[in-house]
């Protein structure tokens, strides 16, 4: 893992939530995106070269509205990037995290994406990404 | 907000979730210290400039053990350092974002700390700290 690339944060109101972390932060967002096959909206923000990404559902069978629906809004996972994610990928798995996909997907951010299964991460939803060229 | 200065991870274990996160981020935790005052130990780890700090319960009444039994392991706040505490603190106070404490406390890593209500900040625990100089 090259270094923390983000953290994600489930919401239930995009806008709503853009207003709050504004404050927060001392910064806006500044950019939305939409992933149609996570379903999920997102924004981002930065402090200190790390991105807070807020993740919003877009339909009830995202997984960002059963994250909220078993736990509530916040911190929903850590990304870190990698320099060859299917690589490092398969020697997480060899060590006993579980992918929750055989191969990368396609992320927010113009990355690709692996997740890994909390019950073998401690509990925490990490994330592995890395840029497409 | 100066900078994201690092993510708590709440954990049941801490000998055994060092050794996961050793395997996880590729690089052992560099210390443990016990903050007695908050019921709670603690060991770091860097990842590109950022610590992550696991946190393990030293008794049944630590916030530790109550966000464990209700939430169970895994992401637990998110703390940002701050170049003025009490400045801050009451900056944010007046902005809706209710502290925790009416003046910093003693944290780890030699820090003044103040917490703010996961309920006035989107779900997220968020924590300012200072350096003691």
């Amino acid at each position: 893992m090259e270094k923390l690339e983000h953290i994600g944060i489930a919401v239930k109101n995009l806008e709503e939530s853009n207003k709050l972390f504004a404050k927060l932060l001392g910064k806006s967002h500044y950019k939305i995106e939409e992933v149609e096959t996570e379903g999920v909206r997102t924004s981002f923000f930065e402090v200190s070269g790390i991105k807070i990404e807020l993740l919003e559902a877009t339909r009830s069978d995202s997984p960002i509205a059963k994250f909220i629906e078993k736990k509530g809004e916040g911190l929903h996972h850590l990304a870190f990037s990698s320099i060859d994610i299917e690589d490092e990928a398969k020697t997480l798995s060899l060590e006993g995290f579980t992918p929750l996909s055989d191969q990368p997907k396609k992320g927010a951010d113009n990355k690709r994406i692996v997740f890994f299964h909390p019950k073998t991460t401690n509990g925490v939803l990490v994330e592995l990404c890395q840029d497409i060229k």
